[in-house]
C-alpha cells in the first residue's frame, strides 16, 4: 500500500469536515448560544489536521484498488474521531467515548444514541449531530454506487455499470462525476421533505434535522420520544415515503429522474424491498393489532416501523417491544435484510438477500438434475458464480461477525436480549435494539468496552464488511 | 420417481423394526411386568404393515438416486411412527402427538423428551425408548457415510472415497458391505462402553439404555436428572470418553481398528473438532468457576456439558443455564457446529465449520489480489469450487430453516429463549435447549403445534436439510 495518496486524501477530507464545522454556528446566531468559539476551535482544530496530513502525504497521487480499502476505512474513521470534536469542545457530551459514538453513529448513519436528554442539548449541536448522518449519507451513496464496484464487493461489481457517470480506470475522476450527479438527486430529495415538513407545520429547524436523519437513514431525532412527539400522521406519512425513497438505489433515482420513470418496477431488487416492506407490514399488524389504538393510526405505526427498520433508519412512532414477540421477531429479521444496494440504507441489502433465496433454490434443484446449469437470474442478467460465492461468503462473514459480537457483549455481562439486538441495530446501522438498547431506551449505560465494539460494528457494517477486514489481513500489508 | 423400489424398502423396515419390539420382552420378564401382550400387538401391527408395503411394492426394485431420498426421508419418517406404538399400547405415552414426537426424538438421536416423570415409566418402555436411538444410530452412520456421498448432499460427496467397501454404481450392494464393517465398529464400542459402566457400578439396564444414548449421541436417560444422577465420576468420564468417539467419523474409528491408528491426529477435521472442544471447555471454565464446587468436578461438569452438546448428545451433570451468560452462548454455538461428518452426532458437522472458515479467509485475501487462485486445502485434498458453493448453501439453508422455526415457536406464543433455543436442540439433535426446554425441563408442556413442528426441525436437521427439502421441490416430482 502506497501511504501518500492515502494522507493526502484524508488531509482533504479532514478539511471539508472543518469548514462543516462553521455550519452550526447560524444556529449559534438565531438561538442566541453562546458557543461560537468552540465551534470555531473544532474546526481550526480539524482544518489544521488536515492540512498536516496533506503536506504528509506530498507526492504519488494515483489512487489504485489497494489505497482504496484503506482510503475508505480510514476515511471513515478520520470523521468519527474528528466529528466527535464539536461534542466535546461544547460541553455536550464530555466523555471521549460517548462523544466518538454518537459521531460514528452519525457518520456511519446509525442513528445509535448515548443521550438520554436529547431536548437538553444546543441546538446548535443538535444541528451538528443531525448534519453527520447527512454527510455520512452523501459518502455512502459514492461508496456504494462507485467505490464499491471498482473493490469488487460482495456482488456490488454487478452495479458497475448502473451508476451514471463515465467509466474509466483511474478511480478518481470517474467518482467526482458520480458524486456530482448522485449529490443532485440527493439534494433534491432532502429539498423536497424540509420543504413537505414545514408545510405539516415543523419549524425550520426540525425540519432539516429531521431530514438529515431521514434521506441518510440514520435516525437522530431532536426530540426525546422520536418522531412519537409529532401528533401529526402528516408527518410521520412524510416521513415513511422519504424513508422509502431513501432505502431504493439512487443510480435508479438518476435514471427515473431523467425521464426512464419504470426503472423502478421492472428493478427486481425494488420489487423484492416493496414485497418485504409489504409482508412485514401484514405480519405487524396481523400480530399486533391488540395494541392498536384505531385502524389508520394502528397501520401507520406498523407501515412506519416496518418502512423505518427496514430501511435502518431507527425513526420511532410506537414502542414495538409491547408489540406481540413475532412482531419484534420480524422487525430483527428485517434489520439484517436492510435497504437496496445503492441507497443510504444499511443491513445486508435486499439484493444479497434475493440472490441468496434464489440460490438456496437452485442448490435444492441441482439434487434432481445434477448435470443440468441453472444460472441464477436477476431480471434480464445472469448473476456469475464467482459472485454468488462471494455473496455467500459475505452472509457467513455477516452471521459470523454478528454472533461474534454479541457474545462479546454478554461476556461484558449484558442480557441476551439486549447484546443480540445492540450487535445487529449497530451492525446493520438501525440504531435501537430492544431491552436495555430499545425504543424507548438508549446506549448510554452500555460499559465502555461495549460502546467500542458497537462502533466498531457500525463501521463493519456500513463499509459492507470485506472493506474493513481486508486491512487485517496478512496479504493486504505484504509487498 | 419409481414408488416400487421406495415402498419394498419401506416394507423391509418395518418388518425389521417390528422384530426390534420384542426385544423389550426380556425386560418385560426380568422386570416382572405385566406387559407382554403389548409389544407382541406393536410388533405384529408393524411386521404385518412391512409385508403389505412389500406386497404394494414388488416389481422394479433398482433403487437409484432419486428414489434415495425418498426412501431416507420416508424411511425415518415411518419409524418414527411405528416406533410410537410401543410407548402408546403399554399407555406409557397415551397420546398421538406425544408418542410419535418421543420417538421421533429417539430415531433421530436428538433425546428431547416429553417426559416429566421418567422413572415412573416400565423398564422396558425406557428400554424401547433408548433402543431406539440405538437404531437411529446405525441407521446415521450409513446414511451419511455410505448414502449421502452418493446424493450429493453439502459438500459429503467428499467422503465418497473414505468409506470402506467396494465402490459400486448400484446404491445396495455398496451400502450392505459399508453397513457391515461400520456396525461392527459401532457393536464394539457399544459393548465396551456397557462393560465398562457396569465395572464402574451400573446394573446392565442402566449400562445397556446409557450406552444407547452415547453411541448415538442421543441423550435419553433412565433417570430424571439425566447423568447427574449419577454421583460418580468414573461413570462421567466414561461417558464423556464414549460421547467424544461418537461423535468422530467412523470411516476414521474403521481404519484405526485396522492398525493405522495415525489417521486421527491426521484428519484436519478431527483436529478441529478437538481444538472447538478444548476452546469451548476454557470458554466455560473462565467464565463460570465461581458456580463450581471443586476444581476437579469443575472441570468435568465443563468438559461433560461441553462434549456433550459439541457431539449433540445432551447429556447432563450440571443445569448450565445456572452458569455465566456467556457459557450459556458457547454451548448455543457448539450446538450449531455438531460433530463430526460420519459420525452419529448432528449439528452443520465440522467438516462444514472448517470449511465455511477457510472459505471466509479465502474471499478476503481475493480482494487482494483478485486474479490470484486460492485452491482450499483439507489435509492433502483441494476442495472443488462446486462442494464449497453447496456447503455455502447449506449454511444458508440451514440459518433460514432455523430463524422461520423459531419464529413459527414465537408465534404460537412461546417466549424468546425456548424459541430459539428449541429450535437448534431439534435441529441439531441435540435435545435440551433452554427456558421452558432447559437442561432441567422437557418439552411436554409445549403446545400441539410445537412439538410436531420440532419433530420435523429433527428430521430436517438429521438428514442434512436437502434429503427432505428436495422431496418439496417441484422438479423432484415433474418426470
Amino acid at each position: 500500500m502506497k501511504f501518500a495518496p492515502v494522507l493526502n486524501f484524508l488531509g482533504t477530507l479532514l478539511i471539508f469536515l472543518g469548514l462543516f464545522m462553521l455550519l452550526p454556528l447560524v444556529w449559534v446566531w438565531y438561538y442566541q448560544e453562546d458557543l461560537w468559539p468552540r465551534y470555531v476551535l473544532a474546526a481550526a482544530v480539524t482544518v489544521l489536521s488536515g492540512l498536516l496530513l496533506r503536506k504528509a502525504g506530498k507526492g504519488d497521487n494515483v489512487v489504485q484498488v489497494r489505497e482504496g480499502f484503506a482510503i475508505v476505512t480510514l476515511g471513515w474513521t478520520a470523521m468519527a474521531i474528528f466529528g466527535a470534536l464539536p461534542f466535546l469542545f461544547t460541553g455536550a457530551i464530555p466523555s471521549v467515548s460517548n462523544a466518538v459514538f454518537e459521531s460514528m453513529s452519525g457518520f456511519t448513519t446509525t442513528g445509535a444514541s448515548i443521550l438520554t436528554d436529547i431536548e437538553a442539548l444546543p441546538k446548535s449541536v443538535l444541528f451538528w449531530r443531525s448534519f453527520t448522518h447527512w454527510v455520512g449519507g452523501m459518502g455512502i451513496i459514492i461508496f456504494s454506487l462507485a467505490i464499491l464496484p471498482i473493490l469488487g464487493i460482495g456482488g456490488m461489481q454487478l452495479y458497475k455499470a448502473e451508476a451514471p457517470g463515465p467509466t474509466k480506470d483511474k478511480l478518481t475522476p470517474r467518482v467526482r462525476q458520480t458524486a456530482a450527479l448522485l449529490w443532485g438527486v440527493y439534494v433534491l430529495f432532502s429539498a423536497l421533505e424540509t420543504g413537505l415538513l414545514m408545510l405539516a407545520g415543523m419549524d425550520l429547524f426540525d425540519a432539516l434535522c429531521h431530514t438529515f436523519g431521514t434521506m441518510a437513514t440514520g435516525g437522530f431525532s431532536t426530540r426525546n420520544a422520536s418522531i412519537a412527539a409529532y401528533d401529526n400522521p402528516w408527518i410521520h406519512w412524510i416521513i415513511i415515503i422519504f424513508m422509502v425513497l431513501a432505502g431504493i438505489n439512487f443510480a435508479l433515482h438518476y435514471r427515473a429522474l431523467t425521464g426512464r420513470v419504470l426503472v423502478y418496477p421492472r428493478d427486481p431488487e425494488f420489487r423484492f424491498y416493496l414485497a418485504m416492506m409489504v409482508a412485514g407490514t401484514v405480519l405487524l399488524s396481523a400480530s399486533s393489532w391488540r395494541h392498536f389504538g384505531s385502524l389508520e393510526q394502528g397501520l401507520r405505526d406498523s407501515i412506519f416501523q416496518v418502512v423505518s427498520i427496514t430501511t435502518t433508519t431507527g425513526y420511532i412512532t410506537a414502542d414495538y417491544e409491547q408489540w406481540h414477540p413475532l412482531a419484534v421477531i420480524v422487525l430483527v429479521l428485517l434489520m439484517f435484510m436492510g435497504g437496496m444496494a445503492g441507497s443510504t440504507g444499511g443491513g445486508m441489502k435486499m439484493m444479497r438477500i434475493l440472490i441468496l433465496i434464489k440460490q438456496a433454490h437452485i442448490e435444492v434443484k441441482k439434487f434432481i438434475h445434477p448435470q443440468a446449469l441453472y444460472p441464477l437470474r436477476m431480471g434480464r442478467r445472469v448473476i456469475p458464480p464467482e459472485v454468488i460465492t462471494n455473496i455467500l461468503g459475505f452472509f457467513l462473514l455477516y452471521v459470523v461477525i454478528y454472533v461474534l459480537g454479541s457474545m462479546f457483549l454478554v461476556a461484558l455481562g449484558l442480557d441476551l436480549a439486549t447484546s443480540f439486538s445492540a450487535s445487529v441495530a449497530c451492525l446493520a446501522n438501525i440504531g435501537p435494539g430492544l431491552a436495555e438498547v430499545g425504543p424507548v431506551a438508549n446506549y448510554g449505560a452500555l460499559p465502555l468496552p461495549a460502546k467500542w465494539s458497537l462502533a466498531f460494528l457500525m463501521m463493519v457494517g456500513r463499509l459492507e464488511v470485506f472493506t474493513v477486514l481486508v486491512l487485517f489481513s496478512r496479504s493486504y500489508w505484504r509487498k
